[in-house]
């Protein structure tokens, strides 16, 4: 019994993983089609996103089982409930990569601004957040799931920034005021997209040491 | 044993509504502070905020310790699940009030835009979203459940209607793109809350009736 439960265990946690790598992928898809202006890779984005659905499904049950059949306590028991939010996290990173598409496709069709760049950047910083808050995840390493916290505050400032640039840039030049939008709304979505890692990140640090760290209770 | 099980399943309940009181009223207070310019209202939402963030972790808490203690099956562990999820929703409703505060302010200090009145009704309908899926929830009603995913469209719809005004109004009136850009971020933060009100409706759905109705599975 005890064996089988270890099993399923490292079970969920490599469909987690697997999740993982589909939006790892799914942020390489739309950063590299904004900045190389490549719909193709857009459209691709849904059938990652499907894969990241069907999984969430799977991964929800298969939580739901274990805590029915073994009954789990303590460290085992905190474990199964982060695999629930990260899962939760994932798909829901799953659904801002779609958004993303959407109006990246949209904007492919207007005039460049030199703010895609950093618009980009953002991806890249929240791949390797999330990235990182699942290597965390594996390894139970607490330390390093607290510097991913830390660095949603660069994808933060990266989005004001841009937030500002943009609307300085709109208001000098109203005939980009759709493409200027649609990368206010794509940076929204990565910040977006940043917070979800950062919750993934703190739910390593819960299930591993029992310590809420979410509202401000990092120290 | 039995009776501690279902009292301390009941106090959740509980629990889950004030959060959920607290989520409409910071509701009503941001879309009342932005039809009637009221920075009070917005100040406010802090307090709330706060309070729905300690409830989170309360809930979050007397859901691990009856996990563990009482080890529950089949509908009662779906329930705590749910509540778990819904508990989560209502906690990232709380920090969607909190970004339209911040950005309501913002916009207060420029001209007023008649699409604010598009922007205020988006919140009345999440509003009456999060308190229907609520009532759905208490009373275990599917049917009605289900009814609330659809008002989601109607927040959908609202705004594309607002993004498209805006969009236009900010070319024609380049003067006005920062109070624009506001209320379309406002306009974005009360489609995320109407989202998260669909998914406490899917949650209430599957603690009922075991049915997974995410991902298309509405059928």
């Amino acid at each position: 019994m005890e064996r089988a439960f270890d099993t399923q265990l490292e079970d969920l946690k490599r469909q987690i993983l697997v999740m993982g790598g589909h939006v790892e992928k799914a942020l390489t898809e739309v950063t590299t089609a904004l900045l190389n202006r490549d719909e193709v890779r857009f459209a691709g984005i849904r059938d990652i996103e499907k894969k990241i659905n069907d999984e969430h499904i799977k991964v929800d049950n298969s939580c739901l089982n274990l805590l029915a059949k073994q009954s789990p306590v303590a460290k085992d028991l905190r474990l199964i409930l982060s695999i629930i939010k990260i899962n939760t996290d994932l798909e829901r990173m799953g659904d801002q990569t779609m958004n993303i598409a959407y109006t990246g496709r949209d904007y492919l069709g207007r005039k460049p601004l030199v703010q895609v760049a950093d618009v980009s950047r953002m991806g890249e910083i929240a791949r390797r957040m999330v990235k990182g808050a699942l290597d965390c995840f594996v390894r139970g390493d607490v330390e390093h799931a607290r510097e991913i916290l830390l660095m949603d505050d660069q994808v933060d400032e990266l989005k004001n920034s841009v937030f500002h640039q943009l609307a300085a840039h709109m208001k000098s030049n109203p005939g980009d005021v759709e493409a200027g939008l649609d990368l206010i709304l794509i940076a929204r979505n990565l910040e977006r997209m940043g917070d979800h890692a950062t919750n993934i990140a703190e739910d390593v640090i819960f299930a591993e040491t029992g310590k809420d760290v979410r509202h401000g209770g990092l120290s």
